[in-house]
């Protein structure tokens, strides 16, 4: 029997309508992913989310009322994609809502305020450590004789041979023989016209033949090379002369998020910042979590689907919109260092994660070895050098490594704890002389993933929230544009990490739920559906950018309390292996998609940072795609990531004996185990 | 006014129909070569070699009968297509033989025996030489222990750990850190899967946990780096073990012809040659010669369009038959050395050619500098090493380097003079003192370009011939397959350049033309048309493949004079520059397209070559390819071939003084100075 097809159209809101074929009984979020068309699905099509909705406009599906959607709701035609199947012919109108993150580029001249307050630190810092300005990368400029007839000497050959000979005199590079130059093949096809181009006066008009005894002016980029046979590389060349304004020398450090992927471009030559960009990461469509994409890459064609996703799809329109507000090519960009978890690493090099979800957990590679961009295609210069922050285990990847480096705990005496509130929790506890690192499955919670109006700490997030434990009327901080301070006129959208954590605290401080983060008080704000849940209505559609309730459930609540609960359960599992308590931290470094917004004091409150006081908690930001910075603009920095990556013990704790226990204790509001957050309330 | 578009529909014989709009007025060739159909016309579209030959079915265009359309013929439909303007809708069909060289790729196991003898002769001097086995690619056998539980060693650094700690005691490699070891992201790929479906007993079935204390084995492909940081590169890996043949390493070596591409494929390790072929370049479709493809290259595109029709259109699906023939994946080639051209070497690296045809003549480069072949997208192995033979001239390219070293005259002590006929004339002088080299423009008639019946020495080439003096009935010898020995069931197709030689020697022999290559017999195999011009018939139509007549005009003859005045006033210009008389010269060595079958005393007959004894004479073959081969094979002689390109003087002889001279007097047979060619017959 020939298998029914049923033919689907997706009303894209601000997008094209797209047509696919859907075999009977199949899931309109996999006909969607099957059309490369990515909803929104961070629970991966379990229904959790409620991310996927979409809205029928001719047709039907198989598909049933649920906490995500109420019966008004479902008689206006509201689905949830993943969970309707398709039983004919449909019509699918896809609001922007629905569409996953993947498709929005944000690129800016400077990046976020805050952000950028903490960038700022760590550049001071930098330079302090004389780790700034030395990307082996330099400009020099020449005059080369033009040929004459007879002397029969090829252009590279006559470049070659007035580097290697007039190189200035306290060069390195004096006597350097022409064999020991690399030329880059982008370069050499640049030759022939830059030299007869150049702003001397040997050629008049681009003729082919040179004035006697004339010269052209070149500007060339070199880099030096490190222990190779070639002690230098040509880069690239521009001709020179009045005309000819100094070229921009730029490099790239990019944040390889699970869910975003962020991006810092600078003047090598200047450290100037030149834009900043983020986007989501296109493999969201494969699921949120990594152990999804790791699924999906065992697929056939998936490795290279969710390599693609990240390259051709993210990153390569992300550098090009970078450039374009930077006011340059995409082959301007010289250097490249990334930064990313060990899952992501491997997807991003094209190279089977497979292994890192099984038993023993063995991953690929930890270091990715000399690479140049041409080998990713990523559409800047060909042979600009990319780096990539080195992993440590299978869960523990380069952007631990790199934002350890960007925290500098590795040079203080004194024991710090670094926590990164990614899509997975990671942490890493030591000083100058050890240092240790784990990481949990803590879930997109703090990136407003598996949250049902959860969102990354961008405009129209809730960020902060105080309510008043008698009206249980809340006052609620929205973050906006660029993110700058909450702006009143900025109406919510959903709630961020620092929100979230604030939102919970609050409803706990005021009794409104309990330590298992049931609701216990009723009001106008507390919702009751009717499979037995109840919300509270942080704000209400009236109030909201998109007319829809900003409201946080039991569901929601229960989702953020195990990403909590691992993060604490985490740290006292490193904390007992070295014997420690917690008094023994003096610092307490906090990085990731959270937000600058975070009360830590809050988060000590619900259990899940250890109760110390609040000058000892720092928020770093993104550190990741901070030690991608300092790894892009000094050779050094880089050696100095791979020396924490080798030196550094990964504890693996989804085998630890004793780890489990200490989840489930922390699975409370703050903690079974209440003596840990006891005497007083922490500072807030 | 909107201007007027004609539709061309182009039924192609053996192939798919193609349609395209042509402006009023445009020529059959130039709409073709927009539509991307590759019709012959070595002539670049001049009406004289008039081999665009096609038969117009249906619609009109502008055309005359000339001299290679009769007027039975042109009554037939049959017209040239470079001749014929399009004024209406029309339909042609494009005949087998109208279609350019390019599409024709030729594969076999072992190449054609002539050229397979003067091959392997090199290799038996290579081998005394002890230039052989010598890539710096080597297999190693590794047992690399498996990963146990907390062991927690990626796979990478597990497998650079041991061969850097194990290697075996007496090489080079012992203690080689594994920061000095590269890693291939091709191989790297292939690790985690290698390392689990190796036949050791550590895994059963693919499952991810090893078995306690077991092993897995590997074979791996090490590249010995010559002075760079990495001393090692790891290329590829197989999982090794009962059920694994072992891998062949195959290395390719091409000859980049104006004309036609060769190649041959080696085992790397063995020596064995694993497949020969060859392939019309795919840029004669803009012209025979050189200096049509730089200007080609300078119109918008044009470099681009010719970089691809070289790579993608021809060297790629060249080598992917190759590797068929040979049973290997083209991924399985690791290495790769190619000789070409000045001209050539430019447009395969994408680099302007421009300034190589506009005073002072100067190339982009001579030496390509370090190339891997993903830079080329040739679809080998992304990290193979790709070597150019560097260039010496404008017009005296690395086919000369590969070729002088092949030819092994830079070791005499005696004076040799080494002779390329290719689609240019290139020539060498010298020994193991000094070497001097020069071009000339003889144009393609050599490998029978420009010569209305000509073509390549290959199946159906008359490549000999013998006159009656009285009957003037000729006696031919035509290839047969494979280049095996004349065979008698082989009919003609064409004449070769070794066959022009002999024919046009027998027929000023046989005083059937005179001095200036004027008909002065009559007979039943002379033709004279109505354009005044004469042809000698050597094959009648019933007698040859395709049922037409293979015939010699005085156009042909006029071309080949020319083409062999060309050589022999380069000669005589480079013995007078070094004051030497032609008896100096112990050795002629003479490569190229036209022929092991080449009859030296005819060619000195002729005019073509000095008067010597016939055994200082040697015919030896794609000089070029056989280099390109030994670069391949060897390390040390690629080093050679640089050596002997920077040691080697460039004669420019467009601009020497005497050299016009010297070529009008060589333009009659055998001379305007019959002295050079008196004394008797040189032997036969």
């Amino acid at each position: 029997m020939e298998e029914k097809k049923c033919k689907l159209l997706f009303k894209v809101e601000g997008g094209e309508d797209i047509s696919v074929f859907a075999s009977f009984g199949e899931s309109l979020l996999d006909a969607a992913k099957r059309a490369n068309l990515a909803l929104d699905a961070p629970c991966a099509g379990n229904g959790t989310c409620g991310k996927c909705r979409v809205k029928l406009l001719a047709g039907s599906v198989k598909s049933e009322p649920n906490r995500h959607i109420s019966p008004e709701e479902f008689a206006q035609g509201y689905r949830l994609a993943c969970a309707s199947a398709v039983v004919s012919d449909v019509t699918v109108l896809v609001p922007a809502t629905a569409r996953a993150y993947q498709n929005r580029i944000r690129v800016s001249g400077k990046g976020d305020v805050r952000e950028r307050a903490v960038f700022e630190n760590l550049q001071k810092e930098l330079r302090a450590m004389g780790l700034e300005k030395d990307s082996g990368l330099e400009l020099i400029n020449l005059e080369i004789e033009n040929p004459r007839g007879g002397d029969g000497m090829a252009d590279r050959e006559r470049l070659l041979r007035k580097i290697a000979g007039n190189f200035p005199g306290s060069s390195p590079l004096t006597g350097l023989m022409p064999d020991k130059i690399g030329f880059s093949l982008h370069a050499l096809r640049k030759l022939p016209m830059a030299l007869r181009l150049s702003g001397s006066a040997g050629y008049s008009g681009g003729e082919s033949r040179p004035a006697e005894n004339s010269v052209s002016s070149l500007t060339v980029l070199l880099r030096r090379e490190s222990g190779t046979k070639t002690g230098v590389t040509i880069l690239d060349l521009f001709p020179a002369g009045a005309a000819s304004p100094p070229p921009v020398i730029a490099g790239l450090a990019i944040d390889i998020g699970t869910t975003t992927v962020s991006a810092l471009m600078a003047d090598l030559l200047t450290g100037e910042i030149l834009a900043a960009g983020s986007a989501g990461n296109g493999q969201i469509r494969y699921g949120a979590d990594v152990i999804s994409r790791i699924i999906e890459s065992a697929r056939p064609g998936g490795l290279e689907r969710l390599r693609r996703a990240v390259t051709e799809e993210c990153l390569v329109p992300l550098i090009r919109d970078m450039s374009k507000t930077a006011g340059l090519l995409p082959e301007n960009i010289y250097r490249v260092a990334a930064a990313a978890n060990t899952t992501m690493t491997h997807l991003f090099m094209g190279v089977n994660p497979e292994y890192l979800r099984l038993e023993p957990y063995v991953p690929a590679f930890f270091e990715s070895g000399a690479l140049k961009s041409a080998d990713m295609n990523l559409g800047v210069h060909p042979d600009a050098e990319l780096i990539l922050a080195p992993a440590i285990g299978s869960y523990v990847g380069g952007d631990i490594s790199a934002g350890v480096f960007a925290s500098m705990l590795f040079k203080k005496e004194t024991l710090s704890l670094f926590i990164d509130l990614g899509t997975n929790g990671e942490l890493a506890l030591g000083n100058s002389e050890f240092l240790m690192s784990c990481a949990c499955s803590a879930g997109p919670a703090f990136e407003g993933g598996d949250i049902s109006c959860g969102m990354r700490a961008t405009d129209g997030a809730i960020e902060a929230c105080r309510i008043d434990a008698d009206t249980m009327e809340p006052v609620i901080t929205v973050i906006g544009a660029e993110g700058q301070k909450p702006d009143a006129a900025q109406k919510a959208v959903g709630i961020c990490g620092s929100g979230l954590i604030d939102l919970i605290g609050e409803l706990f401080r005021c009794g409104i739920i309990n330590a298992r983060g049931k609701f216990i008080r009723e009001g106008k704000r507390i919702r009751r559906d009717e499979w037995g849940g109840a919300s509270y209505v942080a704000a209400f559609a009236r109030d909201t950018a998109n007319g829809r309730d900003v409201a946080l459930s039991e569901a929601d609540i229960d989702n953020f309390i195990r990403a909590k609960g691992a993060i604490f359960s985490a740290i006292r599992t490193m904390l007992a292996v070295l014997d420690l308590g917690v008094e023994a931290i003096d610092d307490v470094y906090v990085a990731g998609g959270i937000g600058g917004g975070i009360n830590m004091g809050q988060a000590i409150r619900i259990g899940m940072f250890p109760k110390l006081p609040a000058e000892k908690y720092h928020y770093i930001g993104n550190s990741s795609l901070h030690g991608a910075y300092a790894m892009l603009t000094a050779r050094r920095a880089g050696e100095m990531v791979v020396e924490i990556s080798r030196g550094m013990t990964y504890l693996e704790l989804s085998t630890h004996p004793g780890y489990m226990d200490e989840f489930v204790a922390a699975c409370f509001l703050p903690h079974t185990n209440g003596a840990l957050f006891a005497e007083g309330e922490a500072a807030t």
